[in-house]
């Protein structure tokens, strides 16, 4: 299974933007941590950065053909973004939200989400930890279900 | 009359892209369809697509001098797009926008549009023919009306 | 195939009511224009304004047998009518509804519109030539598309 | 000053309808009042009732050339109908909307006037005698303002 | 007890309207049910169905001195008609809102229900049966109450 | 044909609670009426009343194996129990929710129902004859509809 | 009958105030219109002005005992000040609400009316004249309804 | 650490409620994986359903000096229950809510959650395996984050 | 005079939920601070705690001819239960409502509250003295007053 | 303890105005039963009422240095006023909000308080005991507690 | 070129009201700095403060004929208030909206702006320097731009 | 100082983008004023402009390291993006927000800013010196606040 990892606007600031919400951990750290379980999963990974939304929406796109399925942490955009979550539903394969923090426990502005819809699953809370989590999910064969 | 054709968010993937809502041609096709009905039209078209905001706003902006006329699909960024809007009212080409299928037809969040009021009309729910209606109502002369 | 055009409320006052909103050509001229394209396409058409909502209602539900498609222009009752829309769905037949001017430049309580959610696609903002252009959409075969 | 007065839905009720909020005179008692006053004003009058909002706007549109101003109760319709409004900006005249009571005392339902906006002016809670009102308002002339 | 029976805006096309939704009786098949039942009940029942908005008050200030009481389908005008409300708290006579599907499981807009507030009670789920329940409801004395 | 009734909550206050709203028969009365009914319909029928919205829930649940039908009176939970609608969709059996007083003529926060939207119908404003309503309407087979 | 006038905000600027909306005559010009009416309807008026909404209810308040009447243009506070309501409600003298201008042909934020509501009536649109026809309106003995 | 898993309102219904939404695992399943997955974590683990808020709420406020985590699907709660956030609140333990199916792809109502702000973290949409997921997020020691 | 105090979900975690919010005494604490003031004020009184909706109303509905008043805290459930509303309406009893905190200075779903509408009145932020400032408005009788 | 009592708009029509919601004692007498309880309470109690919300903003401000709280019943105000409740979080003393009635049970625009949140509670129904239930509750030191 | 510097409710606690928000300095402080700058640009200024809005109003009203411009803080009626709104508008002088704070960074309520669609721009969030910012945007001649 | 400018969508039209609104000076000329302000506050200034807000992002992040602050005027997005929101929050330098025109006074979707709560101020309405002023504001240090 190759699955593509997005990191939405903003994530490249990782382990320097407000540290008390989003820990010490830097973006390479945490795709560090992805690619080690990735490989004990027996997975291909691969993980990409972008503050545009229109990039982000490429990288969907570029997906189709090549990944399995799609870890996205839409960040800012999870709000708004109906684009992305065309494309999400567009390119027809599993996706997982994931988000660091839990929005739920935040400004009211991040309550509503666009892209969740399109979604298999989110997972929301967990640190870096929320990336690992949506690729185990994708990990176990529907058959063990 | 020389019209810029553009082509908002995800539109490339048209043909594969839940075909029961969009149908089976690709983007290729309806471009094809387009510049052949121009051609009878007697019109210069040009067809550009992208999925990032900036870049939409860039051709628009760029059309002023080089187009007499828009016809936009701004696919999902309708519902949003302020950006778009003002880059609309802000060159002073006369515009048109379409869309593939028929938004109110479709989820509550595409019922609202920020772009349309920037435009001159609206042609939606056609396929690719709304495109090439959006042409022939550029075409005819107002001195018709 | 034969097609029935419905004009709404005040459609009759056109060429008097608010030209710099509506232009200067009234109904007939509208009607005239309408079916010189209709015979162009080789299409019967009938036209019929009605102020009343359920008159509206009686002619979409008259045109099950006697006509192919319709081509509406619900004018104020756009925003409002959940029994036109009904009435549409209700017949079973293509419909499609224009609008002279475009509502989404408009007023705010215009931009809401409960009938075309029924509607096969929607064409706005091109005065009589809105009614022109939904013939035209009829009138190729969906076997073209 | 000829002037068409309009009494919308269930007006024809008056003085058995709920008399407690619209008193116990009839709609006959209340255009007799009207005419009497409309003598004395100089002016020619003539009253129509209708519960259909289509046979509304007919009356409306009919006021052109054989009326110089429009007084309209509305009823319920004042609430919801766009119709209504466009009808009265389209006949370009002159339009006072009244009410037996006063809206803005009673369910919130009764708060919002579409209509309203499309008039000159509003007179409501005064029973019949604000039609009175409404025709003394339009017969003074406005070089005496 | 007489019972007026009024069908609102598209309950004519019953049998062939979106069967899925509305089963396979016509009216007149509901009619005859309706009447069957009456007669049962040994009440006297006259049904009318309009598209018309003031034809439907039209016929509920008619009820007046004719009718006890009257059940009433005002299909879509449910959603927005003050002008109905209005006639049927106008005439004072028992009303009962009758629906063949239940609004609650269909779309968010036919939530909405101006009309009810009016009437006695609502019936709606049961197909025709709905209409008969709303007799058995009128024909049972208070005193039994 | 077993029927579970369900009473929600301040159903047993029946008799004493707000009799200008509800009557004076007690909960006990309204049972009665509803056996002696069910006997005559060839039904079989079990009452019970909760306060709780767990309680309610559990009987929903257990009514499965057991009953064919439930008629609820969800009360206060009409309004806001989702959980009570997912019971009712979970157990797969028809339910008919009634009221003893018609919620679209109470205050505004009475006439938000989540309920209704898993029932197959409403019955609503006929006091303990809502009850005996929805019996008759479960008592019909369907082919004689 | 004596009746107090009470001009509120921005009333004193009469006449050089956005004379578009407003016209030239000064508040004083208004006052002496009033006074002249007043004097034919055999009324004892008194106008004052100010700016204060505390001032404003202190005059309502004053009026108990001395006035019989009250017509209040609240200007802008008429779209948010409970207090002014409360003290209008408060005094029990009967009340006329008067605009100038036509609120609902302006912006959105002066279509909501606080005051209105404790009010007998509202006269808006008419100028200076709708004070006047506030004054007429209480002159008539209600016998003559 | 000891986990307590709480499952909110019909979850017991699971394997037989809309097997299209939710499987066809049974609870016991469900629970035989989640203490499966508990024991090779080192957890202790102790499972509980209830239809109840109040029994949620007793359960979670029993939590304390038991247990070291909460993992809670709260079910048709999750929309409405301050008093469930507040006894997460109150206890003070960390909690993760989860869900079988991903509310955002379903009705509107099941995108407010109010229980989630007062979570840690929230896993939507993956079967059980949410839940086991939700428990390897609380196995893994904070100092390897 | 016999005074029900019921205190609501999550009460019962007094002193140790969120202390710097709610305080440190327990609810034992609490309940002996309102015996011993209601034994100055010569009533008799009842504390009884329970964390579920159905519970509560079955305690309101239980003081009806036991107790002469109801002091509550209805919780979290202040927010959303109508049923509780209900219950107090329907058991006739003064009731007063109490809060430890003063809602309107937290969170805004805390501002909303459908259960004081059928109290008495409202004692809210005062910590356990809340409850004795209601029991001292209940003791002194209305002719005190 | 020096307490300020500011008694806001229209209070100082108490005893006269609708006394069916207000009781029929007088502001006088309302102030008479705070100074007596605030000297058996060995409190200083100063009364004051405004019409104007800047001169309840000016007391309230002056309060600072001369009083050690307030008690204040902001009357319309309590709705709207951001500048009361600026003015209060600005002198930094306690202060408590009194009202007469109880809001939650009468108009929907009472229900909204934007004054509350910068209060440390509200007392809310009692009548004048309101005002000396708040006195109580600053009498008794917070070492109580 | 003269200028009415105009402080809103509460601005004179400046200094001792909130010092983490707003700052130390006194009023006096920021007048002084204002005249310092004034004088600098060669301005006239003047300074008032007021907690009234008529008293504002007055003040706003009464600088025409002796003022040029206006520098406005209207502090918490900046989110209510209608009458200031039209009080700038009505005398038609130049005036900017400047607050201490940036509202857009405080509670929701402060996010709405009445009163800055009459101004011609607006300064937030720079504490005394805001007031100075706009001296320096009126003294510069329109000329330079 | 080093201080980024960021001009975001369609402010390269400047000049020639509807004259009326925004003047005719070009973004160059903006950006002279700009860089000549500079070098008098002794301040380093770059200036970009972008139509992308991934771009736009890309330059904020860009900033941390290279500048002291940023003055950005988001165009479009300051109604929409939460996305540069959290970017000027995650790299912690101080931004101010500017605008040429002032949003409040133009349509009502310009009336939201998501951006403006992440910057420490806004200066709006004043042409290119809304950023000459924002450098101001930058250039004078804390202490002589």
């Amino acid at each position: 299974m190759r699955v593509l990892v997005l990191h939405g606007p903003n994530l490249n600031l990782l382990g320097t933007r407000e540290p008390e919400v989003y820990g010490t951990m830097t973006l390479d750290d945490v795709d560090a941590r992805i690619r080690e379980r990735a490989a004990e999963l027996g997975m291909e990974v691969e993980s990409a950065q972008s503050n545009g939304e229109g990039e982000l929406i490429d990288r969907i796109q570029g997906a189709r053909g090549t990944f399995d399925a799609i870890v996205i942490n839409p960040g800012g955009y999870s709000h708004t973004s109906v684009a992305i979550r065309d494309a999400i539903a567009g390119v027809g394969l599993p996706a997982i939200e994931v988000h660091l923090s839990n929005p739920s426990a935040r400004e009211d502005f991040r309550k509503v989400d666009v892209v969740a819809g399109a979604c298999r699953g989110v997972v929301a809370g967990f640190g870096w930890r929320s990336y690992v989590m949506a690729l185990e999910a994708l990990a176990i064969p529907p058959a063990a279900g």
